[in-house]
């Protein structure tokens, strides 16, 4: 509308699987100035840190924070845990998990990835076969990504712990939760993961520049004899320093200050509270995508991710019109898609810290967008919305589940 | 959802008549370090607030700015022009004309009020006719709320001006533009205003707490005769302080380089911009209402606000209900009633820096509240302003009028 | 240094008699989205503020706050309390004073001023003496400025208190605190104050744009009789409306955050202990000044300011040039000179978010600026500061008094 | 003073050797909404920070954007350019030249490290005497801390680069400017360094957790040969990425906004201007030193470096006392001591954004400390510095040299 101005107005939606929204309470605590990380004052404020994120990833163990995005903590989770040559199981759920056996075979490891067609997460049966297949135990870890943030798929980690089990294979769990932590349920003692890697700018509502590595005994017991070289990512500094609540090298303390704002808000509304909003605004936003006519990528509904939909467009379609058609009149930012429907679909993040509103607005974004860009759809996508969020809020209000 | 909760996630919907969202980069350029108001380095920001200023008033002439919300420039207006027992014509176009009347009243002057049923603004006959009637030119000045809060009605200023030349009058015309000001064309100089009010925390996108007074050459020379008491709104003080970039006493200097910003940003979008988004808002914010089977207060539409918009609900309906289901469901907060339809409307604001995407979410806000609130309603409302918001959009991209 | 840069390094050092520095946790509390004014999470934000803000006067009845700097609370003091042609009495403690006389005259009162040269602050016995003579007690109220900003010279208030009460006069006690208020001791109850004036911008550490009338009940009587036109500043709608936690027009909402953050700032540190360090921090002053053989501008001990220091320079120096040259050089702001002493002083704020090193650097300026400024004078200002702060950690330490 | 307060009044005085103080233009550029790192905005961003940090290293080659902290670029530079098993050649600095050697050896590499004994740089004479040596030019590269955070002193880079070459040596130079860089003069292309490790929280002005890798065309070449595993740290998929404006993974968006300022507010102030400021700084330090009767760490001129000055207190004094006891009395953080004179120094960082008076506060601390503190010294150290600045800006007032 005001395509000659040099400004928009309002605020931009920034509905892409993350970063996410950085709540203004947890900017402004960011917002102030740096502290001597070596002074007495340091310590209370990473000890809140390093106490405050295990309640997130649901641990007693400890947990690693990195100054660096969750590429890194894929890359330290593998380097503290493993050796080169050492095989490890992976399962092609989408880009990233194939971006992340990219990333072991830099470092000289031997990955192997469980074929799928990007339309599912990964299936513990298959996972289970490969393990059993293997009596030499030679892979020694089997990395699954918890929530394929290119498409939206949800792998059941508590039934891959059993598949690993069932099989009796000694491999160690490592899992990349970095768009489902502190959206989605997550317990890294209770379903027994190994190494569990989390990032700040999804859930936990910080900006990038911050990861994590919760481990297990046997991860740490694994670090010992590891012989892939490490220095930065290397757990046992860190470890060792953040007891007495401090760092082998200079953290980015204002991250701290935001993590512990944003654990801390998790907490005030409630982590089951966080999960079943997540929760209500994937199914608000599934329902929108069928009210369309058009399919939510992932095709089987337990796999379906509560953080992140992806769109598939009928064939001939391009999703990329639709994305380029809506920020530019309505300011939205959606994902992009990868991979084998490269082109096909768009992807509408909604984690971390939204809200109903947000989300309708984000699903009025694609449909209006829809029309601008000629592409052909029903009507009606906002409405099915609306019309489960007030049966979602009915429920709440009555005690009954939605 | 979550009732247990101390916290609501998401940003808060305001969608009141104002205070309106204030934009980051305003925010931003008030969190700074408060400068020596006495200093070499005020006068550059204080000139560039009072240039500035001139350009959103549509002034040559002075422009005064208090630190006072709109209540301080109101008074402001009266107390410089007049003297005890003075007349003053207003028009009971709602609640602020209303209050405008009583502030009159407890300085000593005068008021009438010609009245109307709240559900149009200032109508420019009546206005004439009261001023043909008063041959003996009692009637000092003529008062005029331009964009009624109250109820969302929009007054003719420039057919109030012919209004009063055709009864050639004298009169003072002194004009309230509190929520109009930035967000609706207006034209202090053209239209041949006298005193025109106007507040930061409307179309100004900043926080409450400034205001100010355009003022005329007719209205100068009434302020050298007027007689009423003043010191802290004076303008002769501060017209003089101000010519050399400084204020007769400590200026709210934060609010300052907000103001500067405000302006900035404005003019990168374009005046004639911003009108025509509030224009578009507007319009699917009353098909909106038509969709649901409400009308608009204002019955009208020559007086349609572009900022404001009061839904009438049926008869027997309480809007106080929906608007506390809405606040207590979607953490959004909408404008309250007044007057003889007390209880029957609320009013959504869509003013200030607002983009589409957020006129859907006020308005699904309202949509699912009615449902919540058990009003009886028709579906519909924001998928109308949907269709309304592609069409303005693609009559913009083809060059047609929407 | 840097003549041909367009930044200047490092932090500008404000050491004016106010505004002060504003605390980055206070700014950041005003950061905020603006909030609603009607709902109902406004009035935890102001009945926090109304509540909070009377511990610092030490008051238990109502204390209002306005949306405007200290010269709307001056004149908010009077025209609620007095009427057309009413005598005040006042005391020329310097230029503050003056302008307070002056607006009490636009305001249609008739003030008189007890002469004083300048040099001390308000004498009890002249006071009670003049009272003495109003035998038809035509004076209406006495008017005292706490702390004399532009002399930095305090007035003993409780003494005025009792001069008052000697003369059995029954005139109101109105005192302006707006450079003393959080920073010295101060008892509005306790010293039988009838209204008193206070401003956010010096001891509250907070921006210019808010100001406050502590009330006492004899103040509000005569508010019921007072006949001066008022309707922004008027007590009424205001006691009225804060009594549910809301005001009568729209506050500045950001302002009331700060300010309940600096009221917690000042009880996290406790008064005393505030009163303490400006105690501190204006002796060391005081020596630095003696030790460059200058005269503090207030010759009387008795009237020392904690907050403000001027320093008198010899006859035929020029404290403009000292103020100029600190600027360019240091990048360091002090007060200006006023009256019969124009030119021959400049002031040193020491008052509000401030502490020793900052004090060291203020005083580091000024010493370095006199040398630049070819300004005859002795060094040593700067040790003699710094072994009186020595002196008094020392004390602090050993429980003696420094 | 404030003993018993849970609040310290006025602004901690950060004058550890980084993190420096951050400019609040840049916390407040920070201070924003999350872009979409995939969207058509966040190119602009990006390619102001690629293009303009070239301009601090003095480059026209890449220079590689690392979210970590300055420990992730140091290995970053080590792992891109080398292969297990080679030999580097180390100078022993102090403890930042000592962790790197830790850190190349974890890597799988050969360091060998020039002893000093901490109180020099490194002598290029030595670095010569050992290539040579090394006929077969089994030492790939020469690694040489700029400036030792630990000890305060400057090596002299272009004159290494001349040692190399005099040995005619292939050995690549990489150069940590972690603590000098924006803050000493430093040429990355002229001076022939290959490799240049730098960080953001020192005289960038940005809070830690972003660091540089700047390359040579000959360094590039290394990287293609080099066999270190690596991912992360790769600069090769960086480089294809930076050039569409890009990153492989997410980048710390927020940090990129704040380092835009950053170099905006160095290229304002001028880099020369910065250059010079941080001698003055320095020299002012080393006279205070001096006059208290102490030695600099560093002992000699050649090496003094204009960030950090190491104060060597004598034998059986205790400089963490003095630390402590100035934190508790003053508020204000010197950096700690290592190695062969632990406890015995403390070190004044004076770089980043400071100025002339934050300087002599920073020195007026350590001054009142030491009395507190019962450690034996001269006063008039503070006198000295401010003896020394007054005579660096009548220079530059008359033109002269100070």
């Amino acid at each position: 509308m005001s395509k000659n101005a040099s400004r928009t107005a309002g605020r931009h939606f920034l509905q892409i699987p993350g970063p996410t929204p950085v709540p203004d309470r947890i900017l402004r605590a960011m917002d102030t100035p740096v502290i001597d990380h070596r002074g007495p004052g340091f310590a209370t404020v990473a000890k809140q840190s390093l106490e405050g994120i295990k309640t997130i990833f649901k641990t007693t163990n400890p947990v690693i924070i990195y100054t660096a995005t969750g590429t890194g903590a894929w890359e330290a989770a593998l380097v503290n845990t493993l050796s080169a040559g050492d095989k490890v199981l992976m399962v092609e759920t989408g880009q990233f998990a194939t971006l992340w056996k990219k990333l072991a075979e830099k470092l000289g490891l031997k990955p192997e990835l469980i074929p799928t067609d990007w339309r599912i997460g990964a299936d513990p049966a298959l996972v289970e076969a490969r393990l059993r297949e293997d009596k030499g135990h030679e892979i020694k870890a089997v990395c699954i990504v918890h929530n394929e943030t290119s498409t939206g798929a949800l792998s059941p980690i508590a039934e891959i712990r059993k598949a690993i089990d069932a099989a009796k294979h000694p491999a160690l769990l490592i899992v990349d939760t970095i768009s489902s932590l502190a959206s989605a349920d997550y317990r890294h003692d209770e379903w027994g993961v190994d190494v569990t890697v989390g990032g700040s700018q999804k859930g936990l509502m910080l900006p990038p520049g911050m990861s994590f590595n919760a481990v297990s005994d046997k991860a740490l017991k694994a670090a010992a004899t590891s012989k892939l070289p490490k220095s930065f990512w290397s757990w046992e500094d860190m470890i060792a320093a953040n007891k007495t609540g401090y760092f082998p090298y200079t953290p980015a303390t204002n991250m701290l200050h935001g993590l512990n704002v944003a654990i801390d808000m998790l907490h005030e509304e409630g982590l089951d509270n966080v999960f079943a909003r997540h929760d209500r605004h994937a199914e608000a936003t599934r329902r929108a995508v069928r009210a369309w006519g058009f399919e939510v990528l992932v095709k089987d509904a337990k796999y379906f991710s509560p953080t992140i939909t992806a769109v598939l467009l009928p064939e001939g379609q391009n999703a990329d019109k639709l994305r380029a058609v809506a920020l530019d009149n309505f300011d939205i930012s959606y994902g992009l898609s990868f991979g084998p429907f490269f082109g096909r679909f768009f992807r509408i993040g909604h984690l971390g810290d939204t809200n109903d509103l947000t989300i309708i607005a984000a699903l009025a974004g694609a449909e209006m967008g829809l029309e601008l860009a000629g592409i052909p759809f029903k009507k009606g996508g906002v409405q099915a919305a609306m019309d489960y969020l007030v049966s979602a809020h009915q429920g709440a209000a009555t005690g009954k589940a939605a």
